[in-house]
């Protein structure tokens, strides 16, 4: 459950958002001039918010649940409030067009404001390369270790263990979760948030088959490419995006990758592109911008996907993909039984079909 | 192989017996009148144990391995007794109803009495906050953090490189072995083993489009819930348990999570539930009690599992399932050539049922 | 992009031929006596290639782009410069049987010739038990944590932040990156590889159901046995081996892990097979020698698998291979609205058969 912020740092309505709104969001109370200026303590959903907090509708289908919530004050569109005004509700409204993107931007504003767990500063147990270069405003976390010629922008926090290899470069205003890795030459841009466990720049999977050893035996192909990710990307946890053979790994603008994520050596991926946990892509496939992959869904290599692309969760992408659109292919589960009864009957596809062929022939 | 103890620090069966049994399994020696009571220096399986280990059969298959053991002692049940009575053995049996559980219970012991890796004490690089609660008897290994707030309870044993997070609680009994991460606010219950890697509390995967940046533009939703797990549960090595939107994940009583888990954001897992390893869960998911889940199934999300459900490994469940029994969907594999035979025709199902519609009303 | 050298530490192709190149490996340049030997400062692709870098063709299907090439020199088959003759070029062209091996080695020329970002020596901030037997040349990282009764061979290199546990035996000249786990008791080859975040010796994932306890409880079976590694191994980032319940689990002589596969407990792999990432091996499961498994493919346990067995990406195997060859079971993946047409008819394949035989009796 979020944490309630204490009342005396809890902010007024007006303060919360003015700090938490941007340019283009308009957000009107209603009925204000009525009631107290109320302090708002956390953040909940409709029906947990309690009477010191702020809460918000966004999925109409929600809308039954509103004249119960407790919450202090409710985001929601005009339409919603329409919706609700012949009924009674104690919560303060406040109009939105977008009140689901002003949450997002409330939560960050509550988790901004809680106990900061990372440290200011340098921690004195970090092992930092002489020729690094640290911005001002670098927080840097116990038994991180800076290697030589590092670059990091300012404003960057690096959370406990993290481990930058030489030569790599983090943009300014990044936030790294505890127990990152980057291997050496590796590039992120600004506003990165890195999560605990996710590797970068690990080597690409090459191997070339080598007849001088014994039968079946592999010389490495060393991986001397990089990894450049552009800037507001999210790396989930102990997901990894191995460097190019030769040539960089890419990450565009906007990416968002979920846990245990694993980007292939060579891959480029379009702007904005977000993934759910567990999609990897094999080596060298290109992904277009505005892309979003399901949970657990497989890319081969050396693949081309269009922009826009949606690919369902738990589907493998074999081939290329050049025009937008939702792309699906999962085994429909069912009893164990019943499953086992139609998987049967697979085998004999190609086999059925010319049956069928064969009875249509006779009937005509 | 498991190592030996040293004949010295080996115990008698009747102490092995005495300090691994527990109340409700009954172990009855045969004839140990004749015999002089073995020292067991280990537990090996049925054809691998030497003359001072310790041995089991369970699995009636294995029966007819039970002559030829060369274990100084066997664990089983009566009815294998029976059976083997007609043979020449060298061993001496064991009687008991539960001889796998036995087996668990022995093979624990062991675990106990090898070489502990994890120091007693807090190592003096650990950088542990000033307010945070450490009970006693807690041992920290070289290198962990431990930020502001954490509550540590009693006969806690952490490995080396360990994060906990500000404001987390582990209680009392647990085993964190090395390079395992908490976020804040991450609430661990009682005797919990968390394995090298796994991450509790990242963010869950969450983002509003914003429209007022450019196109596919992606806000962050920061992730102000928690993660709370219950009592005796066990996570495997580098499994992710991301923390809650708003309200927690939570992961209840005796839960079992295999290696390379990824349990979405407000999932809830019911008591006893076990995964196998490469499981992906999406956002919101509630799994019932005692279910089984097979390794590198998927489940998506908002979906509700009943209690007692056994998915089968590799199925992707789709939708919500609201009784007891096994679920299956798992594409059969064949040679390349065979597959793709077949393969070809699954675009054509529909027009075949249609094709066999056609047959059937010209038959008529 | 691949770092240059400084023109002043670049080699001649002359020294570089010799220090790449090992015995059985034919390289001839042509055209020598002509040219200046040139110094050559990096590797590239043909088209990437500059002035001063090496290049290779390796792929037939890349023969067209050989003439625009701008890299200084180029390894190519004699059969492929045949081809060229015709052509004006400006490269220097050296003939070799087997181009993509060649490029291999040049690429860990390159790799060994960057600035090594692992440190000589034993840092101070590393925590190493007075039992540890480190031979000489061996580099620790800061951070690392070496427990009691470790053995590291003969020039191997760790870098920050490795735990290698109790027991554990590391060979000569491996190669660990960041963050790699060794639990203890864990036996690895000479020559390793192991990247940022792979955990071997987890305890595998074996209980045993308690009918002490209340319904569902599960007892731990502890995990006694090992992991043992053979020579020229190489583990991705983020893999896990887990430990054997009483044998080992053992991986063969030059096999080959990605990132992100789980191998689980007393699973033996043979020689020289390698695994594409996000692999899944379900316990006990036996693979052959020279096998290889395609990204995301998951295998049950206790299966056998035959030598020369390659597994298509995202193919669940789920029964024991006698016979070499390729298998696949994937679902072919459509448009959504064609897959959802065709799944549909998938609970119903038994049905149609019977219809197609009922037609089939009807017209006979």
């Amino acid at each position: 459950m979020p944490v309630l912020l204490a009342p005396e740092q809890a902010p007024t309505l007006q303060t919360l958002l003015a700090e938490a709104n941007v340019a283009g969001l308009d957000c009107i109370p209603v009925e204000t001039k009525d009631k107290v200026q109320p302090r708002i303590r956390g953040l909940g959903s409709l029906l947990s918010a309690g009477p010191d907090e702020i809460s918000f509708l966004s999925n109409p289908r929600m809308q039954a649940q509103l004249p119960q919530s407790g919450a202090a004050v409710v985001i929601l569109t005009p339409t919603a409030f329409e919706t609700l005004k012949a009924e009674s509700y104690t919560f303060l409204p406040v109009l939105c067009s977008e009140p689901y993107l002003m949450y997002a931007l409330l939560a960050q504003w509550f988790d901004r404001h809680r106990i900061n767990s990372l440290p200011a500063g340098i921690h004195e147990s970090a092992v930092i390369a002489p020729t690094a270069q640290i911005e001002p405003g670098v927080a840097i976390g116990p038994h991180c270790v800076i290697e030589d010629g590092v670059r990091i922008g300012r404003g960057t926090r690096l959370g406990p263990g993290c481990i930058i290899g030489a030569n790599s470069i983090l943009g300014a205003d990044c936030l790294l979760h505890g127990r990152v890795t980057l291997y050496h030459h590796v590039v992120v841009g600004d506003r990165a948030i890195l999560h605990s466990g996710c590797v970068l720049g690990a080597d690409g999977f090459g191997f070339a088959p080598d007849p001088r050893q014994e039968s079946g035996a592999w010389a490495k192909i060393a991986q001397i490419g990089g990894v450049v990710l552009g800037n507001d990307v999210e790396i989930g946890a102990n997901t990894t995006v191995d460097r190019g053979a030769i040539d960089n790994t890419i990450i565009g603008n906007g990416v968002k990758l979920d846990n245990q994520i694993m980007i292939g050596h060579n891959c480029q991926i379009g702007d904005h592109t977000a993934m759910a946990a567990c999609v990897g892509v094999a080596g060298s496939t290109i992904i277009g911008k505005r892309c979003s992959i399901g949970g657990a869904a497989m890319l081969s290599g050396h693949l081309n996907l269009a922009d826009d692309v949606n690919v369902s969760g738990g589907t493998a992408i074999t081939s290329s993909i050049s025009h937008p659109g939702r792309y699906t292919g999962v085994y429909p589960y069912a009893e164990h039984i019943q499953w086992q009864r139609n998987a049967a009957v697979l085998p004999q596809l190609a086999t059925l079909r010319r049956r069928i062929r064969a009875l249509e022939k006779q009937e005509s």
